[in-house]
C-alpha cells in the first residue's frame, strides 16, 4: 500500500479558493471574520459549506444541533466513521484561520480521496461543530454530538439567555433539538488541524505540532456575600466587606498555582462588586474563575485547592460563599496510536515536528472518551490568535493538510 | 433680650404641612422620594420652594448655580447674612427627610422671625444647595457658591457627562453659570439641621446631636495597567495581571487604616476589570477608592500612605499605575462658638445632647473656611439613611427646629 499512498496530495489551489471564499463571509474588512455562533454570518458560512459539499458530489448531513458534515461513504455499509473536522464559528472580530481552515481542509481531504477513487474501509466525515468558541456554550456542537450537553449549560449561557434564544430562532432550532442531538455512530477516530495560538512552532521553525494533551478547563462563578454599609460611618473593624474576601482569594489563586500546581494555570478574569459605589462597602462580589490542567487528576486537585482557598478567604472576613460550576471541559490525552501515525507521516513527508500541549480548548476534548482523537497545529505568525491579525503562511497550511490527509489514510487502512 | 427670645417657637403645623407637601414631589410611593439633582422631580421641588417663599412674603433669590434662597432682610442694609439651609435633591430612591427637612425648617425659621416682627441685625437666608448628594458633583451648589467648583469636576461628573449635560439643559443652566456662581456676601455663619445617618442618637435616647467635625473625604480613581493575555496559554510567572495589583492594594487599604489610621475609614467600593473575560488575564483594572478623616492633616497623611501602598502593589506585579483625584471635601471643624450656642440652647430648652462626628459629607464643609459653621443632627429610626424607609419622629423634628431657631436668634443678637 505504501507506494500508493505516498504521492497522494491535496489540491492546494482548490483548497485556497475555498478558504478565500469562506474568509469573505462575515469579513471584518481587515483580514478577520466576525461569525459568532448562530449569527447571520455564521449561518451564511454554514450555508456556503452545504453548497460546497453538494457541488463536490459528497453527501451532506446536518444534525439536530446544527453540526454540518460532508460524508464520503465506504462501500462497506457497516464500516466505522473516521471524522475530520473543526468549526466555522469565530469569536467576535476573530481571525479567518481559526477553525475555518480545519473545516476546508477536512472537506478537501474527502475530495482528494474521492478523486483518487480510493475505497477506504471507513466512512469519512468532514464535520463543522457549532459554537466551538463558546459564544453561548463552549464546544456546544461536540458536547451535543456526544450527548454530554446539559440543560444547565443552556440555562446559563455565556452571553445570556436572550442571545441564545435569538440565535436558536435564527438557526431554526430548539433547546430540545440540542439536548437530543446525540449520534450513536461507530467512530474510528477524530482528527483535527488547527492553527497554534502561541509562538512555539514559529520560534522553533517547526512546521507541525503534534498535540499530546489538551488541557482540562473549569469555570466557576464564586459569590462572596457580606453586608453593604455606609463607607463613611461604618468603622473598618465592623465591616463585612465582600471585596476583601474576593481580593484575598484572587491573590491566593496565583500563589496556589505557583507553589503547588506548577504545570497548571488559573485566572480570575473579572470581579463584579455590588452595589459598586465609592461610598458603600461592597456587600457582594462575584468572581469569574477559570483554571486549566493537563490531566483530569491535576484539574480535580487544583479545583479542591482553589475552592479551599475561597473558603479560607470567606472565613477570614466573615463572609458567606457559594461556588457554581459553570462548565467543565475534561482534560484530554491525545491517543498514543494517533500521535504515532502523525509522527510516521511527518517523517515520511520530511517535515519536522514537536510535541505540544494545547492550552486552549478544542472539540477533541468532547470526543476523547468516544474514540481515538488526534490533533496537529500549524504555525501562526507572531502567535496572534482571536484577532483579525491572525495569519498562517499558506505553505504551512498546505503542509498541514497533507499531513492530515496521509494520517487519515494510514488510520483508515491500518486500524 | 433673653425673656423675649425664650418663648418663641416655630409653627409646627405650618412646618408639617410644608414637609408633607414637599414629600409628595418625586414620591416613590413607599415613603421615599426620587429627586436626583436637575431631574424633573428635583426642579419641581425647587419650583414648589419658590412658590412657598413668595406666598410667605419673603424675598426669593436664585443664584447662577441654581441654589434657591428665601431672604428675610434686616433693616440694616449692610448687615451680614446668617444662612440656614440644606438641600432639596435626594439620592436615587432616597428618603423624604434627608435634606428636605433642613430646608423647610430654615424657611419656617424665617417665617417665625418675620411673624414675631423681630428686626435682627443680620439678614436671614434659608438656602437650598443643589446636588448635595452628588448625582453629578458632590456639594455642587455650595462649592459653586464659595467659588471652589473646578472645571475638572464638571469634566468627570459621577454619573457621566451626558447626564450632567441633560440635567443642566433641563435646568436651563450652563457650565459657565456654575463656574461663575461665587457670591461675595458677608456671612455671619451657616447653620444646618440634618437627620443622623446612624443610630447614636436613637440608641442613647438623645434628641439632639451637636456636630463637632465633618470628616474630610477624598475620592480617587486608580488605574493599574498590565497586559491582557490568553489565560490558557500564558504561564503564571509571565503574566502582568492588573487584578493582582488591584487586589493587593485593596487588602493593603484596610490594613493601613487598621494599623496606622484608627480614627479614619477607607473603602474600595468597586473594581472594573478590562477586558473582563473568564479566559483573559486582566490587562487593566480601575479601582474606586474613597477615604475619610476627621482632620485635614489626617486626611493628607492617609492619602500619602494609601498612594504609597498603591505604588508598592503596582511594583510587586510589574504594573503601571495612575492615580486621579476625583474630588476632595476638606475636613471641617465646626465652629467652637456655634457649638457653644447649640449647647446653651439645648440646656435652656431642657433637651439633652451629645457631641458627634459626621461621617457623611455636608455642604457646611464647603463653607467652613468662609464663616462660622454649625450643624445639629436629630434621631433617625434604626439609623436608616438613603432609603425610602428613612424616618424621623415628628417631635424630634420639631425639637430640632426650635433648637435651630433659638440658636439663630442667639447668633444674630450676640455676635
Amino acid at each position: 500500500m505504501t507506494s500508493a499512498i505516498a504521492p497522494l496530495q491535496i489540491n492546494a489551489e482548490r483548497l485556497r479558493a475555498d478558504f478565500d471564499a469562506l474568509s469573505q463571509i462575515g469579513t471584518t474588512g481587515d483580514g478577520g471574520v466576525h461569525r459568532p455562533a448562530f449569527s447571520e454570518a455564521h449561518l451564511a458560512a454554514q450555508a456556503w459549506f452545504r453548497d460546497r459539499i453538494q457541488s463536490s458530489g459528497l453527501k451532506c448531513c446536518v444534525d439536530a444541533a446544527g453540526n454540518h458534515s460532508a460524508i464520503l461513504p465506504s462501500s462497506q455499509p457497516h464500516a466505522p466513521t473516521l471524522m475530520i473536522g473543526s468549526h466555522l464559528d469565530s469569536v467576535p472580530h476573530g481571525g479567518r484561520f481559526d477553525g475555518a481552515l480545519g473545516v476546508v481542509i477536512a472537506l478537501e481531504i474527502l475530495r482528494t480521496v474521492r478523486d483518487a477513487q480510493l475505497d477506504l474501509p471507513v466512512h469519512l466525515e468532514a464535520i463543522d461543530f457549532v459554537d466551538e468558541e463558546g459564544t453561548h456554550v463552549g464546544h456546544l456542537g461536540s458536547l451535543a454530538f456526544t450527548g454530554q450537553l446539559t440543560s444547565a449549560a443552556l440555562t446559563f449561557p455565556r452571553s445570556g439567555r436572550s442571545l441564545l434564544e435569538a440565535g436558536l430562532q435564527r438557526a431554526g432550532r430548539s433547546e430540545a433539538d440540542l439536548l437530543n442531538a446525540k449520534r450513536a455512530i461507530n467512530l474510528a477516530g477524530y482528527l483535527e488541524l488547527h492553527v497554534e495560538q502561541g509562538t512555539e512552532l514559529e520560534s522553533s521553525g517547526t512546521p507541525i505540532g503534534i498535540v499530546t494533551h489538551i488541557l482540562g478547563k473549569c469555570s466557576y462563578r464564586l459569590t462572596f456575600k457580606g453586608r453593604a454599609d455606609h463607607a463613611g460611618t461604618t468603622p473598618m473593624a465592623q465591616r463585612f466587606d465582600a471585596l476583601q474576601g474576593a481580593c484575598a482569594f484572587t491573590l491566593a489563586v496565583r500563589e496556589t498555582v505557583l507553589q503547588e500546581f506548577l504545570n497548571c494555570v488559573a485566572n480570575v478574569g473579572n470581579l463584579h462588586c455590588y452595589p459598586g459605589a465609592f461610598n458603600i462597602v461592597p456587600g457582594e462580589v462575584i468572581v469569574s474563575l477559570e483554571f486549566r490542567a493537563m490531566t483530569q487528576s491535576q484539574l480535580d486537585g487544583l479545583r479542591t485547592a482553589l475552592l479551599h482557598q475561597a473558603e479560607i478567604a470567606a472565613k477570614r472576613f466573615s463572609l458567606s460563599l457559594t461556588a457554581d460550576l459553570l462548565y467543565e471541559h475534561q482534560a484530554a490525552i491525545m491517543h498514543e496510536h494517533v500521535q504515532n501515525r502523525f509522527r510516521q507521516v511527518c517523517e515520511r513527508l520530511n517535515l519536522s515536528y514537536r510535541e505540544m500541549v494545547s492550552g486552549s480548548g478544542h472539540d477533541g476534548q468532547s470526543l476523547s472518551d468516544r474514540c481515538p482523537v488526534g490533533m496537529i497545529f500549524i504555525p501562526s505568525v507572531n502567535g496572534v490568535g482571536h484577532s483579525p491579525h491572525e495569519l498562517s503562511h499558506w505553505h504551512d497550511c498546505v503542509n498541514g493538510a497533507n499531513v492530515l490527509l496521509q494520517t487519515t489514510l494510514l488510520m483508515a487502512l491500518n486500524r
